[in-house]
């Protein structure tokens, strides 16, 4: 069967998978995490055989240690896994309910999105995430994972389908895509698969986002900002920076770039210079501060760029309005953030910047689903139709219009023999 | 200046017009509403221009109905603008308010989508209702209007562009493009402009939606689909496909395919085809219904057509299943109604069909933004990323998360020194 066969006969079935009430979606979860406990020496086994085959093809270190399948990330993920059950569902929540005449009655409902591709990184932890969050969503999905956790995912992928139909979901609710070559196949799919969510590096998200008909939720660079106002705590402003940049420095909410204010600069800069070398950061900055601090001059191209590596650009900026300007240019509209003492400046920064997160005092790494309290996160978002920012199960739902009526015809009302009187009832 | 160099411009005002409180928004649209009242011999009178010129090129009788801008429509658009100002703000509000832990406060919040540029077809009216909405919600946007109604436009965009920002909107608040190359520099925009919306024919939708990287909300084509269920009210049937048929037969919400249960089909076919006859309605049928009624088989691709025209076709189905698979795969998942008189029937078919609207014994026609009290609509759409059926203030909005620290870290949590506790204030 070819990828597009799978996405048709899957798109047949997801009105039945959108149909399961929210008591099977979270038998199905429950019936995950107990196989994914139950087996989990086969499924260290299996991960196993791919860190073995990694370390042959001198994958590097940081790498290797998002492959491996530790019982502690186990462990995690069958928690991820009973968040998720205890999570209110949300899958047929009435929006409204509005009597639009007598006995014509409009109700505004969620439902799922219907069939949903997911190509993911090499983390097993991610592919029982993404699984997770489509069944308690009430979505079908197709799942790509990177070829490094290829026998990881094989077995996890095994487990969380049959217990997913036993438990008593259709037997198109989840896919597992396994050849690179599928991915092109999966984006041709248009017509059946009604969302893609990449995850991965900028340059693959961005050749996703120009080579399919289907829409793309997800973020391609992330390049996110922290502006130090005049009015600022230094002992914040300095363990802030520090935690944005080094606390997980390949992450998409890593900071990128640092904006003084210039009435700042005298005082952050000192202390935050021994900070930088204590960490081993590379700063790069506007010529007044790489003068006094010995260090490169940021030019524009560094201002473009996601280092996703221990490297800051800084630049002093006259006021917050040239800060907001340079955010709203160079920036990816993923998470920028604010030091300030001064709620007028907070307020004004978190209005002005056109991005997803909008933060004042505290570390950009925030900008994650389960630190937002959303139970876990298909991947974070930069666009702004639909979701925006960490996507949990909101953001894999849409909602549909349902109208009752009683033989009521538009003439009617044209014709001005009745009227609309738009009765709000829930 | 190019539209590139207009959007661009408008890009870096959008959080401006974004910012602008519910205050200057509303008085933005009284003047509007002011200014098309003191203004309207002008307006009808360039409208004159554009339709002496429309005959000239002998346009359609029902297209110069629409072209032209009758003392009634303006009072319309007058009352329209009037029901949007008279419409509760939607543009700051708290969707929740979460802390995250102590002194970490999380909110989502809703805010303008940014730069939106309406591509729509030659209707005065069209050109007022898109305008005001657009300012309603808080968003710059870019309008195209058909080049039938250049003049009316002309003056309308005049009056409203002087009005909007005499009341202190920013300056790039709405631009109007007018020559038909600016589509396409339009489409180019990506990066400034963050949706477009096309209105017109299905080509021309289509046209849009392959040729730009900007996302684009609207909907092609519409086959909506009426089903005779076997316990039905044939008055109600009867009147109700004549009016999704005929009320306003070239709308993309008029019905075009009729399914029909076996056990109805001799019930409700003798009386449905006089009526057919009488609206002078041509009827393509499935074999069993053709033979007794004397009218074409109904092929294929009779199915996959949207006529737009007195014509129907027809088929009979052996259950709820055939119709609900009919619909899946031939529809346009725009809207489409069962009329039963048995409720479960009704709840599996508004469940399974997967449509924007699901409707129970009432026209397809009612599905229009002003008619399910959106107050107006820039349009309706057939996607199910973002807004979905009519698209009125809320599909114009998207949100953006605040997060509040006071020198909050990561590293903290990730050690476990601190933990969250998610606790929902608002």
């Amino acid at each position: 069967m070819t990828i597009r066969e799978k996405a048709a006969a899957m798109k047949l079935d997801s009105p039945k998978m959108a149909a399961q009430p929210a008591q099977i979606r979270n038998k199905a979860l429950a019936a995950i995490a107990k196989a994914l406990e139950e087996n989990q020496d086969a499924v260290f086994e299996a991960n196993e055989k791919d860190l073995a085959k990694a370390k042959q093809n001198n994958i590097p270190e940081a790498v290797l240690k998002r492959l491996k399948f530790s019982p502690q990330k186990l462990e995690d993920a069958i928690k991820g896994i009973n968040n998720l059950i205890a999570l209110p569902d949300r899958v047929h929540e009435k929006l409204f309910v509005r009597e639009l005449d007598e006995g014509l009655t409009l109700v505004k409902e969620t439902c799922p999105i219907g069939v949903i591709g997911v190509i993911f990184e090499a983390r097993p932890d991610a592919l029982v995430q993404i699984a997770s969050l489509c069944i308690k969503s009430g979505n079908c999905a197709i799942l790509k994972g990177g070829s490094e956790t290829k026998y990881t995912n094989k077995i996890l992928f095994s487990l969380i389908y049959k217990a997913a139909v036993a438990s008593g979901l259709p037997e198109n609710c989840l896919f597992q895509a396994e050849l690179r070559d599928e991915i092109s196949e999966l984006l041709e799919c248009h017509g059946y698969v009604d969302l893609i969510i990449p995850r991965g590096s900028n340059a693959f998200v961005q050749y996703i986002m120009d080579n399919t008909k289907i829409p793309v939720m997800g973020h391609a660079d992330g390049i996110c900002h922290i502006y130090v106002d005049r009015n600022f705590d230094i002992d914040k402003a300095v363990s802030i920076i520090i935690d944005a940049k080094t606390q997980y420095t390949a992450a998409c909410n890593a900071v990128e770039t640092l904006l003084v204010h210039k009435d700042a600069v005298d005082i952050l800069m000192p202390k935050l210079n021994e900070a930088f070398k204590a960490h081993r950061i590379e700063l790069r900055a506007s010529r007044d501060i790489s003068e006094k601090y010995d260090c490169a001059v940021a030019d524009e191209e560094d201002f473009a760029t996601e280092y996703l590596d221990l490297i800051i650009s800084a630049k002093t900026v006259k006021d917050i309005d040239e800060a907001v300007s340079h955010i709203n240019k160079y920036g990816s509209h993923h998470t920028d953030c604010i030091i300030t003492e001064d709620k007028d400046a907070a307020e004004y920064f978190m209005q002005m910047v056109d991005s997803a997160g909008v933060y004042q005092n505290c570390s950009t790494r925030f900008a994650d689903g389960f630190r937002y309290g959303f139970g876990a996160e298909v991947g974070i978002s930069t666009g702004k139709i639909h979701a925006r920012g960490p996507v949990g199960i909101d953001g894999l739902l849409t909602y549909k219009y349902k109208l009752y009526g009683n033989g009521h015809i538009v003439d009617d009302y044209a014709k001005g023999k009745k009227e609309f009187h738009f009765k709000d009832i829930g």
